[in-house]
């Protein structure tokens, strides 16, 4: 049985290898390929990403799992191995269920749509994009049906992202969630609002680069198995545990952008430079989830980065950097101008009281187009009213409302829960965490991130994807996700800044 | 027939796609990549080699060339689907011969070997590098041995880089030019030394990057399909012909380095992006042969970049951007100090008179390692010696001495004579160009290289591999590879600056 373990991780390797590779094209697509490499690039990612399908479908990854499964029965069940035949199985009946034209025809799909898409964000145009949505939708479907019985259409989308999660308990909790966030949005309205004007200053690009890397070296980030570079969405790659690369963006009059982008995308690095080394190169040497990563990137932008704590220790080194911006703003008005709540159109520029209701939006929208209760026309009014519903602002154009994200072009539906999911285990963990490391707070003020690092490795990072999201969180807080802690904090957090 | 030649080409461009994605690997790992992802650069590396050669060395391509070859010689012999069969069958047939575990493991090693010559020439360390070259030599005789019979173990290296090209014949050339060039160096070592003193002084990085890349500009290089990144040694690769990319490395206390290094890697890159397009993602989508590239390269640098018309254009601008450094420096003095003929220890910095005797020494030490005469572990005190001989100088340390050149850590034997041999190629052409084009030094002057470029477009660079190098160079100036040209360039370069 040695043997053909070897032989599955052998031929795992390989997947790993070409997967590694397909990263790095497209890494360096976003950040220094010249235009004229577009069209060989297309050939080199499309190549490698069939290869890479092609091996880890076949029959002989098929025959050795079929070999392995009973083996692994034998094993201590949170064992490397036995985790590693139980996920390579479970990915492997999920892939080998879509048949390769479908593979090929939504990839040729989605090209066109998201080339739709830049152009009907430019023009304002929706009903340029809207047969390519359309067509993915029913792709959509189709790929649910290959999973078919399943308790809802979405579920296997959402499955893709977060295994073993349910549409009804996403639609569970965000039903808890969604009339309290209203709730504290509608209290702080009647309050006054925080400035946040000094944000909008100029500020030099290099000198924000360079606080940024500061923090997330305090952070813990690890220079030697990664990187930082430009970008025009920020984003975390890894081509391998041991090169975990991020990028962000600077935006010279906003403080916020490349700020908190580096500090979220460290979260997700730093996640994945704390795998277990003896993972590399397997199913089981990445992060358990989108969710899960989410609440690593979201804790250590929000739940560090917009905490006090954090801004004790790292205010003065940047009033240092930017004296004539900040230097006659006190640390209590900063922290309130980076914690300011105001609905707004975009998602990702959303404060943590509000980002949730973008979320909920957009997966009730994407329900109800996989159920067919919803039609794509229809799409922007839908989209319009449920803005006006949740936020109380309506985006004057389609750009800055249902065209605004890459997701759909992309023909991903399933994924947008995860970022909420995300928020809940952050806080899930938080309070958890709290109770392990009594002394973190004074840590915190102090820059001392070490321990609460170690924790992370220990309780979450090592295991990569070993086990299901639902299980790691269970076995870390002792309970699956729910949202309270996460409320308590909103709650408390914004209640203390508006004087609630 | 066209299905079959249509398949062919379908497996040619998965192969090339794989080759791309390998160099972007490859460029990465010496521009960006963290020191962390060395151990998974090299499996990426190991398997997308072995993929590629796997593809290629199938048995569908080789019956796919069985069946083509004699509908290609029906085609016109210069046609691109005649020119592809050929090329193809003749890597094929290299290609078969050496099995795919050979392959994988010589980039396994190449990959943790060059991490190895890194740190070695860092520390001055040769012994630590010591037991990886070993290793090499070790697989390229092993190489060697997958095309015996031979006439010389070196001869199958050489045929990597110089299809055709044999060992007795390069060893015939160079030892014409051996006793030329001593013997020039001697009667200009009985002259007075011209000043390059103000070369030495301190250049700021940046303005000698921007510099670099006006003049590259000028020349026609095309940075919408390409880029320059630092290196610790300058290369040019690409990823398609859409994306042909440079590096260079910068000295701020030498003039030289960085600028002579980017007029030589810029020659290489025009090269290729000046393969007809229709070519990419084929074996004929590349430069003719190492020596043909080199002929390219050595223009730009010497023949254009050394050359008094060049700097009656530019020397005004380097002025400019130096003002206190050059400000003082007429540009009779400039010309002489930038060719100053001094026997030195630094193969990319050596004047266009002792280039070639640094490139002899290196091939004879390839030849001795790979008949076993010379074992590595002598190989300093046999470089020392060498040095010693043809230049009357001894490095210091090894770092300036056997570990200088990058070729050795990336299993690169064969490769150092095609530099020699583009010099020749280089002055071939040369001569026939200002026997085309008459107005050329007056347009070189003007700073015009556009009547330069299209010939060059035309006669050499359009037909990509088309072409044995030796037949290439045949077609275009009437014979061979010969050094006349180039020693009369030299002494009638070398006769008017030290008035010989």
């Amino acid at each position: 049985m040695q043997e053909k373990l070897d032989q599955l991780k052998r031929i795992l390797g390989v997947v790993a290898d070409l997967n590694g590779a397909t990263a790095l094209l497209g890494w360096d697509q976003q950040t220094y390929m010249p235009p004229g490499g577009v069209e060989n690039r297309g050939y080199q990612i499309g190549t490698l990403s069939s290869l890479s399908h092609s091996k880890f479908v076949s029959d002989e990854v098929g025959s050795l799992l079929e070999d392995l499964k009973p083996y692994a029965e034998t094993l201590d069940s949170d064992s490397d191995d036995a985790c590693l035949v139980e996920v390579t199985d479970r990915e492997y009946q999920r892939a080998v269920k879509v048949p390769s034209e479908y593979v090929e025809e939504f990839s040729r799909v989605t090209v066109l749509a998201h080339g739709a898409w830049e152009e009907a964000r430019a023009n304002n145009d929706f009903p340029h994009f809207q047969p390519h949505l359309e067509k993915i939708v029913d792709l959509r479907r189709q790929y649910a049906d290959f999973f078919a019985p399943y308790d809802h259409v979405y579920d296997p989308l959402l499955d893709d992202f977060e295994p073993g999660m349910k549409t009804a308990a996403v639609q569970k909790i965000f039903s808890e969630l969604r009339p309290k966030q209203v709730e504290l949005l509608q209290a702080i309205a009647e309050k006054d609002q925080v400035d946040d004007s000094f944000l909008h200053l100029h500020y030099d690009g290099d000198v924000q680069w360079q606080f940024g890397e500061e923090a997330i070296t305090k952070y813990g980030y690890d220079w030697k198995h990664g990187r930082q570079d430009k970008a025009a969405h920020p984003f975390t790659t890894n081509f391998g545990l041991g090169d975990v690369r991020i990028t962000t963006r600077v935006d010279e009059d906003f403080l916020n952008t490349a700020l908190f982008g580096t500090l979220h995308e460290a979260g997700h690095a730093i996640y994945e430079q704390g795998v277990a080394k003896r993972l590399d190169r397997t199913p089981l040497g990445e992060g358990a989830s989108l969710a899960v990563h989410e609440s690593q990137s979201r804790m250590f932008e929000n739940l560090l980065g917009r905490s006090y704590d954090f801004w004790i220790h790292f205010y003065p080194r940047l009033q240092e950097l930017f004296p004539t911006q900040l230097g006659n703003v006190d640390l209590d008005t900063f922290y309130k101008g980076i914690n300011k709540v105001e609905p707004s159109l975009i998602r990702v520029e959303a404060d943590e009281a509000t980002y949730n209701l973008h979320i909920m939006l957009r997966l009730e929208l994407e329900i109800a187009l996989m159920e067919g209760d919803l039609k794509v026309a229809d799409l922007p009014t839908a989209w319009n009213d449920r803005m006006n519903d949740y936020l109380g602002v309506v985006p004057p154009d389609d750009a800055d409302g249902v065209l605004q994200d890459v997701h759909w072009s992309s023909g991903i539906l399933g994924y947008f829960p995860t970022y909420s999911l995300g928020n809940l285990v952050a806080n899930q963990l938080w309070e958890k965490i709290n109770q392990d490391i009594p002394g973190l707070s004074k840590q915190i003020q102090a820059g001392n991130f070490s321990e609460l690092l170690a924790w992370l490795r220990e309780h979450v990072h090592q295991h990569g994807s070993k086990f299901k999201p639902q299980d790691l969180v269970k076995r870390v807080v002792g309970k699956g996700i729910s949202p309270e802690p996460y409320l308590e904090y909103l709650n408390e957090k914004f209640g203390a800044i508006y004087k609630l």
